[in-house]
């Protein structure tokens, strides 16, 4: 019938409305039977072993109505991407030992009931915990947005901000492979540091010491930006729009700078968007999942081979999952953050 | 050498802050040759007949450096679309007698220097005052700004801000002949029946008379908004970011809302551009000049058909010029606003 073991999860106290504070979230002990119940059809179980923290889940700790997500439950785990083995399969896919990356549940196990979103994992040359970034969500962002929705052209002058994040990092080498001309914006000296010299940016800044952003990006690029990969939006967004070429493009990935205001910032420059005839488009990545054997066809042969470099900022350990998550807000991680459960 | 005769001219009299008064502007005195001097090789000397108000015109009413378009200079004609006849041509494509449309001065006669931006005028089946607008710059804005810029496709949800405009009412009506359901908006009952019972808009409503944009919208589109092609900017442009369905597309063509303010509102709602994957795309009319063609064969038979109707706000004589100008932004014009200067 299944082993009991214990199950501790973090779970969501109460829905936030500014700034998220660990306290919104909660260490909760409970118990858990290793085997998919009965009833349970094409459920698996699956224990986690790395959990990634990822800006969007902001927006699932709030209460909303109509939106694009659905908000986590109070007290029931939080869930997110992450990699996992399969404990115990009900489903035809998935069997016992299988390594898995998908929506799971901030917890030592759970129980999945609906697998459409869990791929099985079939290369490990590279680090396992790759598949929350790189080789996961973050990574598909990052390509399909920066090949699909940015139209690049070898010679363009690219600007990503929050560079060193788990998308940032890898649009900027995209651009970097094709060709162009790339400049990134972080929130420290060790991160600009990063950019610069791990990630191959042809330059980097830190936005916190320019009193004024667009002054800082005309520095930059003298010439303009054709194509603005925008992962906070609000100022700097306002700030790039002054900056932009004639024709550019502004993929809208992510506007982290606003995710813990009450009321979004106003952007005042759109009107650059007619003057310079901007295409400026949003996207989420779930649109391109049925391109994932494309993409790691693509970019698998690049990690091995070193042409595309990787950084995590690794939190051991269940317990730190809600620090982790909240550093996001604060800028405190250097690189993709990861939550260490189990290390197999 | 050519008659002397008196030349009227409407010229700027000061660079404008914030909303233009008729005192901005000023009626100026002046003596014309008939004839094209010697030394302006490829100039024509042309009689205006109609002039042009639009929008844009309040742009370069105001200093600005680095603006898509030249301000106007003080004490100097103010410039704009128009239709004239050619009275002197030094131009090899141009002769005497010629009807043109293009860039032409706000006073009687206009020596133009560069004419690249005139058109010759070669089909005389609808009224001439027409190339002012559904045959000059704002038909083609409304052709190519929907039919390029928003990707329609038959059966979409289309909304058209500042309907009843000069660019807005074509709009409307490429939508409806291309089977697209087109609600309008406008300033007054006048316009709102005229978009309904003239222009064949399946609803119509006074935006001035909704006290909250957001839900007037979600009244006239339950189901949400594919298209909007946006002439107004500001508060409208966020109520309508709230209410667009998955993949929409909006086509920025102007924000004749936030022209005479200072600073242009903050607009809040840009995260809807990600989580309802919306391309926002700003273009100039200037991109589709080469398409002039094109575009006449299309639509001339189409108005003399009937299958598109027109309607124009008519001002008599250049001293009515300034009025009518300046009407554009309290919303005086019913239709695309003309000035005749004279009918021959």
């Amino acid at each position: 019938m299944g082993e009991e073991v214990s199950n501790k999860q973090i779970v969501l106290k109460n829905y936030v409305i500014d700034f998220p504070k660990e306290s919104d979230m909660l260490l909760k002990k409970t118990i858990i039977k290793l085997k998919v119940p009965e009833d349970s059809l094409n459920s698996i179980l699956v224990k986690n072993l790395y959990l990634s923290c990822d800006p969007y889940m902001r927006n699932r700790m709030s209460k909303r109505e109509d939106s694009y997500i659905d908000s986590f439950t109070p007290d029931y785990p939080i869930t997110g991407y992450g990699v996992a083995t399969v404990v115990d399969s009900a489903h035809p896919n998935f069997k016992k030992g299988d390594l898995v990356w998908g929506i799971t549940g901030w917890e030592e196990y759970s129980l999945i009931k609906s697998p459409e979103t869990i791929f099985k994992i079939q290369n490990m040359d590279v680090p396992l915990s790759y598949y929350t970034g790189i080789l996961g969500m973050p990574g598909i962002t990052a390509y399909f947005g920066f090949y699909e929705v940015c139209s690049p052209k070898k010679g363009e002058f690219v600007y990503v901000s929050a560079a060193s994040g788990a998308v940032g990092q890898l649009v900027g080498q995209f651009a970097k492979l094709l060709g162009c001309y790339v400049v990134g914006s972080a929130g420290s000296k060790e991160k600009v540091n990063l950019l610069k010299n791990n990630f191959g940016f042809d330059d980097a800044f830190n936005y916190k010491e320019e009193p004024d952003l667009s002054e800082a990006l005309k520095r930059y690029f003298p010439n303009g930006i054709d194509i603005y990969f925008d992962n906070v939006g609000g100022k700097m967004l306002d700030a790039v729009l002054i900056n932009m070429r004639l024709h550019g493009r502004i993929a809208v990935c992510g506007m982290i700078s606003q995710y813990n205001m009450k009321q979004p910032e106003g952007v005042h420059n759109l009107f650059c968007l007619i003057t310079k005839r901007i295409r400026m488009e949003g996207f989420l990545v779930r649109d391109y999942y049925h391109l994932y054997p494309k993409f790691l066809e693509t970019i698998l042969p690049k990690i091995i081979e070193g042409k595309i470099k990787y950084v995590e900022d690794t939190a051991e350990g269940l317990e730190s999952a809600p620090g982790a998550l909240l550093g996001l807000f604060s800028g405190r991680n250097v690189g993709k953050q990861v939550v260490v459960i189990a290390h197999e």
